[in-house]
């Protein structure tokens, strides 16, 4: 079996339960007990039917007229996600897109703790990033050793990142979170999820072109 | 119609083209003329009739047994996205997420070209970060009637994006990019694409689990 062939189901509804961890957070903090299924799928602009379909993922119910009690759902959705402790992480690569993870504080939001940067550049090192104290490079083999933290952000120049993940799979790492455009190959019991936010410049584009059509002929209402 | 309500036939295709465009520009500045689907199938790690159909959006055809021609697909993508001059955008909120944006060599490479960005900290503001000049709020309104730009990239905190997105609606700005965690609330002809970085990171959590289970259970060949 091969990594890239995990069957994930219901993939849409896993990336938006992080959406929904953030809205059920502000309810709760403004001390509200229970949210209705219209309620968040107005927030979330969604159809209420679909909202109930991901929330049938945490194995909460909800009660008529009354909805879902928001401290089961953030539980149900922090034990689907594996995020009932905190998300340990390594960042390797202390660059642009690694400071702006380190600083991003709604990934921290939900759980996310990333205990050490790495970099090679020398005047980066023995810094804090927003708090995350940022280590030479040779150190990584040790710290994974000694922690048990099996994920890692990468954050490298694209030229170096299939170099770097050889190394990190070596030193046992099980989960590389890829920022690079390089398609990484891993063996088989290694995961990448890898972002390009091109994807999303992509997915824009091509609705502003629609929309643009559409004013033009007129088929707005 | 509702501009949440646009029907995106095949998104899932037009998200890869961005990282297609990536591996066809790599390989003519290498010199190549020609490429195989099953070679960008290896590449994308994907399969060969998967790359086949996204690239039937280009409506470019490969030759059998030469394949495709390399300058033909990048225009093709280039046209579909509506990529093939420069896509112009302001940027809003120069802090941590918009600087990696405004310092992202991959989103320049597919032609991304941020004219300005746009800050309240008086200490950014006059400044250039990565080449880009950041100007105070107030010029917003007047660059964005001077110029043809209908894109913003939404980088401010949370709990001012709605009131800044209503201001940039009033502007005339008809897509935006957010990269905050705030559902935007845009009137019908307005195209929001939101980017959650949290969603790459619940996929990554589910994923290892399951590698996880998998190991346990020995159900890893």
């Amino acid at each position: 079996m091969n990594s890239r062939a995990f069957k994930v189901d219901k993939l849409p509804s896993i990336k938006r339960l992080p959406a929904y961890l953030h809205l059920l957070h502000n309810l709760a903090s403004d001390g509200e007990e229970y949210v209705s299924s219209n309620y968040l799928a107005e927030k979330m602009q969604l159809q209420p039917i679909l909202v109930r379909k991901d929330l049938e993922l945490t194995r909460v119910s909800g009660t008529p007229r009354i909805g879902y009690c928001i401290s089961d759902l953030i539980k149900g959705i922090k034990d689907f996600l594996g995020w009932d402790e905190s998300v340990d992480a390594f960042l390797v690569g202390a660059g642009c897109a690694g400071s702006f993870i380190l600083g991003n504080r709604d990934l921290m939001g939900v759980g996310l703790k990333i205990l050490a940067a790495f970099d090679k550049d020398p005047r980066k090192i023995g810094r804090k990033i927003h708090g995350v104290p940022v280590f030479d490079w040779p150190r990584l083999r040790e710290l994974v050793s000694r922690t048990r933290v099996d994920i890692v952000i990468l954050c490298v120049p694209p030229d170096e990142a299939q170099k770097v993940s050889d190394k990190l799979v070596a030193y046992g790492i099980k989960g590389i979170w890829n920022f690079t455009p390089t398609n990484l190959v891993v063996p088989e019991d290694v995961v990448v999820q890898k972002e390009d936010l091109a994807s999303g410049l992509a997915v824009l584009s091509v609705k502003l072109n629609q929309s643009h059509s559409a004013l033009k002929e007129g088929t707005f209402p």
